[in-house]
């Protein structure tokens, strides 16, 4: 398998998942979240999937594809390990669906970024609001969900938070 | 359809155009040129089609991932309107299969650079080779074959060079 065949079905498995997100969140009020805006392809997807739902986007520095750059009021600029603990005042518990996919083609890196970042998304998450991720999150709030049929385990991930604190 | 549909829709007509013309050349002594390496993707997807074959690339500055760069006497460094006159003593009529594919992201900056540069590619392809690319190139001595059946007409392109000027 060549990188050109592992990168096209990583994009599948993304798209796959997103779609599925959508699908699942359609009676659950709230915000979409978009970690990284990258060349803006994944928040096109998402905006087209719920047109009705405000996307916010962190991203620290805007290089997308003009027509995929979100309007002012959605974008929360700067790096998202300083911004998140600031979108709580706005966010906390009102996003339904977050996305997170640093792509950073290196895992070590990967997994460092969401061990820092996964902390500052759990309280902006509502509960029964969903997570997207490429890499695992692991968090106690947070279950797995079934992949969609297409999707080999461990390619891609989907969780839904549930809240073990209160309920404990 | 979004830019994620269109990209993933884009990927597999390249990588089906590249698997044809892997194929349609199997009996065609000569080597591949990837002109541009970028991250290195199709470059990888080449070297696994044909892997009896030398890889040469064009590449002005290697940033591709470093599984993907190619070794030191296949890598054409520089300006390809440059480096491809220059090539000419080492590949003139040596080419089986060419591929360029510059993804630019703007439609008439690729059309402009494939202007200057498909003149330069044609002699380095042998008489019967193949040339794979997006955006279309037309010139006197290429002909259009037949894409694959995944691929929609004018989403990718597949050449084969005939000498028109040696048979007039």
């Amino acid at each position: 398998m060549s990188r050109l065949d592992s990168f096209i079905r990583r994009l599948k498995a993304q798209r796959a998942c997103l779609d599925l997100a959508a699908h699942l969140v359609r009676d659950l009020d709230g915000h979409v979240l978009e970690l990284g805006l990258g060349n803006g392809r994944t928040y096109d997807h998402l905006r087209q999937l719920l047109p009705d739902r405000k996307v916010y986007v962190c991203e620290r520095r805007v290089a997308a594809h003009p027509d995929c750059v979100p309007p002012t009021e959605l974008l929360i600029l700067g790096d998202m390990r300083d911004t998140l603990p600031i979108a709580r005042e706005l966010l906390a518990g009102r996003v339904a669906l977050a996305h997170f996919d640093p792509a950073t083609g290196d895992a070590a890196a990967s997994q460092a970024l969401v061990a820092e970042v996964a902390p500052l998304i759990m309280p902006l998450l509502r509960p029964g609001g969903l997570l997207v991720s490429e890499p695992a999150i692991i968090h106690e709030e947070l279950i797995t969900l079934t992949l969609p049929e297409s999707v080999a385990p461990g390619r891609y991930y989907l969780y839904r938070r549930v809240n073990c604190r209160s309920s404990a």
